[in-house]
């Protein structure tokens, strides 16, 4: 049983100095006076997090959600009071536009907020990423008139947003959806039904406002016949007042195995006049809009990865300090279990994962403030191609090592884990979402390697394996990690290159690249995560030097990049292996 | 939604050509009449699991148990139903000795068709594994007198058995355990509190026999001061008849994440005069004698592990076959989901994962009965150590694949394996169990490096390598998989050598040697079981030969065996590269 305490220390060094915020608000003209208050901000959101938020994450968990006949929906006591506390407090309008009321933060500062929020409470921050995918959709592709009725209140959270995307028969197949729409005077008349909507009723928000993709008559089949409408809960009145319902509710909500206080919903539009709907974007070009907000929500997931892992790291630790129980080697009386070298292999797992997927997901993140920028195309490129060839690595293998790390933790907790008081079954539970949702990994793993990969011949890819390369050239970081570690980190980018070449050799031969694309994805990952430790450790030097950090942060550090290229990085071996056995 | 088949081919195959039980019997004396029965035995059980015992796991794991004020268990409903059939099969008699009413059947057979009841449900199936190793206990360790009037209902299932290790501040160090007995005339009385007791009370069985560690008076502090006593729930008078209740009750039942209609109980012992117990074995041998049980309780947790494996492919492969969900590559129409090719690669990790642990699991229950046997010494011996290094390596591997598999299992029904309603989910958290109990997988892997590796210079561990390196040499091994195949699975043999020599040479450095331990198993564990998937591909060429097998099950183990050397066996790679690392 611990208590959640935000990692701010990692967090501020991250931001401060591997992403180099400064460096990136100057480069993509956001207000750089954000540099000053990032400590202000983490540690505020800290405990917001840690006062609010984490509370309810339990008793939310045992509680769950109440439904009556007419589709309302009760969330868990103390979630209502935390929001609130959370839309006073402004946390949900950091990295949008001033023009819409948002605070123009940079989009990986959000990052690391939000970081916080889920891993204190994965259900209850997942209302929030939900209404930031829709705040990105709406600004991206809405028309002035609807940016203007609708986006304040979603970028302040007093309304939230979701996304509605799947029914029964349309799952990762969604073009094969049969939600209607016809036109009736300026709106449009919605029909249909969706599942799984995260937080499609609730009592939290004034409002919901729900983006639905849905098909027009005489659409063309599948994919390019779905068009995305905005369809509030509550009308809105030209005034901005609320006015009456709208034909939509909730039918039921899911008996999920974990994120128990988030209402996952059947949702029914238009069961007696039609939904009244607001067309996003053109005719037809749904999917496309739908796309702005979902690749910002998939590195949304991946975050919440680092959330979880956190998280479980941060409990594991907790106990296994406090868990007294037989004598470790090289002491002579019983003691905390955290003495025992197979647990101190387990929590240095734990703490080296966790820090290579925050620091992988926030460098990604950084892509995000950099593509949204005015830079000069060829150098905006290359910062689209690697934002988009890091998104599916960073919600592939910070998802799957998130259930690693649940699990680990778990095991710490001996058979106390596998009972629920404890909590880490919970973390567990909710954790299991992370690879399915936003696109199932092996959805990220054909992202990467056919949309990512080859569809540019692998310019992208190489591109990064060239920024890695330099990596190992830098003297400053053959300084800090041994001969043999910086050998096999050079080794790995050789083989990821291979594995670029194999892909690209036989890229018309499906059947070979969807067999090899999850390995593809996890050495991906592991292999860029171990990149970005070791980028950190070499800025964590410098920090030292410039009396920016303590000798205390570096050491700690170094230890746990090294942990990391001994204990994480080999795992590549394997995938690069079946890669190649695979292609032979 | 599934419904469990036994998989009686795969089965049958293992038993008759793989681990050759008719020689098996002839070598050991046990009754080789055996042979001729053994798909009969298959199918007989295989209709029991499907028809009595699956289709209460669902509705037990929804219903789970009730516990009233005395202390009183109620199972789900059905439960006490199969539970009467089981006994009236004479199903838990099986393995045991015809002298206690047992029907002398290989254990390994008797494994064969426990891992049925795994499969079809997990809660259910830990009564009798437990019954089971109080039978050995007693067996092994209990006077005559104790034995005759204990034995032959344990063996029949009349009565259940329980193990009492635990305690609050006495878990995996169960040498700190408080429970007193003190002598009363010919019995003994216990007085203390365990948890975690499995099955410690319920409604199935007429009697409850308790086998429970606890301190005589005076006796030696830590694990050589423990003392063992079966302490029954209800008094047995000397005709046999069930007498007085004893003093001994379930306070509460454990709130689990998974294995929810299996009763984990919180047990009080002599609250009111002291609970009547009698010493099996001597005074302050306690721990042998559970160790006698729990060694073959590992394994049988290494085989609950196969059963999860075998069940979760099982509800894959027919979800991924029903599930219609976009065009996979190469056809024009949409179709189910298993014609995408990483939707084939996670079902065929499943299934070699399954096939692979079956049958290294079997291996291992072989030894049980050449260890039991009569054979000369120097024979024995060896079967003992091959026993003693296999144990921990199926315990550990086994169960650590099968969260591997429930998990993929999860995925492939994508968003509805996150819903309770699949039956998926149910499977996944019933599983988590297994890495905990009967010693967590990190005890599992210091007993591994410390107990079988270090303790006899390596001489168990050599023997296997040797017989490994055997098979590499096995021309009609050579012809079934490629050259490149069988190179990398004989460098992995290599590999594990090394890895022997890096422990012994630093036998001495605890540290170090815990750190790596983990590793050691799982390399252990995956080369082991691709050693025994390429020996499995050999017999049943063979078995085709002989006319004893079809030329289709050749084929379909042949690409199984292969899709193990390629997909599961490189894992390796990345444990041995961390223990060479640690070791550098």
């Amino acid at each position: 049983m611990s208590n959640y305490t935000a990692p701010v220390e990692d967090m501020g060094f991250v931001l401060k100095e591997v992403v180099e915020i400064e460096k990136l608000c100057n480069e993509t003209g956001l207000d750089s006076s954000t540099v000053e208050i990032i400590d202000t901000v983490l540690d505020a959101a800290g405990k917001l997090a840690k006062e609010e938020i984490e509370p309810i994450n339990k008793s939310g968990d045992s509680e769950g959600l109440k439904i009556d006949d007419s589709g309302k929906v009760t969330t868990a006591a103390g979630f209502k009071e935390a929001y609130r506390h959370f839309v006073e407090g402004g946390w949900g309008s950091l990295q949008f536009s001033p023009e819409y009321g948002g605070q123009g933060v940079p989009f990986v500062v959000a990052a690391s907020v939000q970081e916080m929020w889920h891993s204190a409470n994965m259900s209850w921050g997942l209302c929030p990423l939900l209404t930031q995918g829709a705040v990105e959709a709406i600004t991206l592709n809405a028309t002035e008139d609807l940016k203007q009725r609708y986006l304040p209140k979603l970028i302040s959270g007093e309304w939230s947003g979701t996304m509605n995307l799947t029914e029964g028969d349309a799952g990762t197949d969604v073009g094969s959806l049969k939600t209607r729409a016809t036109q009736n005077g300026e709106h449009y008349l919605i029909r249909g039904q969706k599942i799984y909507i995260t937080w499609g009723e609730h009592d939290m928000s004034e409002n919901i406002i729900h983006l639905v993709l849905a098909r027009l008559p005489n659409a063309p089949d599948g994919i390019k016949g779905i068009s995305l409408f905005l369809v509030p809960k509550i009308l809105v009145n030209d005034d901005g007042t609320l006015g009456k319902p709208n034909d939509l509710k909730a039918l039921s909500i899911e008996h999920k195995i974990g994120i128990h206080a988030c209402p996952t919903c059947v949702m029914s539009y238009g069961e007696i006049d039609g939904a009244v709907g607001y067309l996003v974007g053109e005719e037809n070009k749904g999917i496309q809009c739908m796309f702005t907000m979902m690749n910002n929500a998939r590195l949304t997931v991946g975050l919440q990865g680092v959330s979880i892992s956190e998280r479980a790291y941060q409990q594991a630790l907790s106990f296994c300090n406090e868990r007294v129980q037989g004598v470790a080697p090289g002491f002579k009386d019983i003691g905390p279990i955290i003495r025992h070298p197979d647990v101190q292999r387990m929590l240095a797992n734990m703490k080296s994962i966790t820090q290579g997927s925050r620091v992988l997901t926030y460098a990604a993140c950084a892509e995000v403030d950099y593509s949204l920028s005015k830079l000069p195309l060829e150098n905006l490129e290359k910062h689209e191609r690697r934002l988009g060839l890091l998104t599916p690595i960073v919600k592939g293998w910070c998802t799957e090592t998130a259930q690693e790390v649940a699990s680990l933790s778990l095991q710490c907790h001996g058979g106390m884990g596998y009972v629920e008081e404890t909590g880490i079954a919970q973390i567990l539970r909710d954790a299991r979402i992370l690879p399915i949702y936003e696109g199932t990994n092996g959805i990220q793993a054909m992202d990467l390697v056919g949309r990512k990969i080859i569809s540019d011949g692998g310019l992208g890819a190489r591109e990064l394996i060239s920024e890695m390369k330099e990596c190992t050239k830098n003297p400053a970081i053959a300084e800090l990690v041994s001969v043999s570690q910086l050998k096999r980190f050079s080794k790995s980018i050789d083989d990821l290159d291979s594995t670029i070449t194999i892909i690209l050799n036989h890229s018309d031969n499906k059947e070979l690249v969807g067999k090899i694309a999850f390995d593809t994805l996890m050495m991906a990952g592991t292999i860029t995560a171990s990149w970005q430790m070791l980028l950190s450790l070499d800025r964590a030097s410098n920090a030292v030097n410039n009396h920016k950090s303590s000798a205390e942060f570096l050491k700690e550090k170094a230890d746990t990049v090294k942990h990391f290229i001994d204990f994480i990085l080999p795992r590549y071996l394997s995938s690069f292996t079946t890669i190649s056995a695979s292609a032979e």
